[in-house]
């Protein structure tokens, strides 16, 4: 089981290879983003974007799949976060592109309040099949503590 | 047409209802947020939640939702977003519940690079059927400045 003990500030890694299909692309601007730039090429032809182009917050919602995916690798005793900071949509995430991510662990910090608990802070940045990144973010995660023995 | 001219610092808005339904926490959390606490109950009870809760992602996502629905209601010449500061989850979200957000334009500036466009940074606060703030986050949008006559 990974604790708050055993985040290393300063560790680096990278994971996740998610595949961007049209069909979801619209299937989730339909739903939570239905501007038209986001739902068909004809609209996304008159903007910065060009062509149809996912939402910022369907890129979140994937990038979070490649955490969740990544964090079911190891057992860790995490409990949820309270926030992101900084979320900055670099690039377009086009349909064919394939995410992957890179993420630093910046700190961590023991919790005043809750002995059993503390937090650490990441910075996310996902990339393009080109390596291009597209979005950068910092979120904060909340981890048990090591128990005593 | 609504462009940078007409964002007043300071301006609210309220607006928005959007019923959480059983369904769509556990379809959004399958495919997006798969931590065992966003998909049953059973698994909820053992953590903080209490209860299935609403990912934290998804809560973003439907607030987009209310976002665009309420833009639709007037012509704006938004551009997108660039990102948003200091997401804060600050209560669960459960199935049943009912959202609504209140917004708040905290300040505005002209584009140095470019000048047919300008951004503003408003703060969303998201509130359940109870008036309890369930998510805070600080948006940035970007948005034409009006054409010379």
């Amino acid at each position: 089981m990974r604790y708050w003990e055993d985040v290393e500030p300063g560790a680096t890694a990278s994971f996740g290879s998610y595949l961007v299909t049209r069909e979801e692309v619209v299937a989730f601007a339909e739903q939570y983003d239905p501007q038209p730039f986001h739902l068909s090429d004809e609209a996304a032809a008159q903007t910065y974007f060009g062509r149809l182009s996912a939402s910022g917050w369907h890129t979140c919602a994937m990038t979070m799949r490649m955490l969740v995916d990544n964090m079911a690798s190891e057992e860790s005793a995490g409990l949820g976060s309270p926030g992101v900071d900084e979320i900055r949509w670099l690039k377009p995430v086009y349909p064919g592109d394939i995410l992957r991510c890179e993420s630093a662990v910046v700190d961590k910090s023991a919790s005043r309040s809750r002995p059993d608990m503390g937090s650490f802070r990441s910075e996310i940045t996902v990339l393009n099949q080109r390596d291009e990144p597209v979005l950068r973010m910092k979120s904060i995660g909340l981890i048990r503590r090591r128990p005593a023995e």
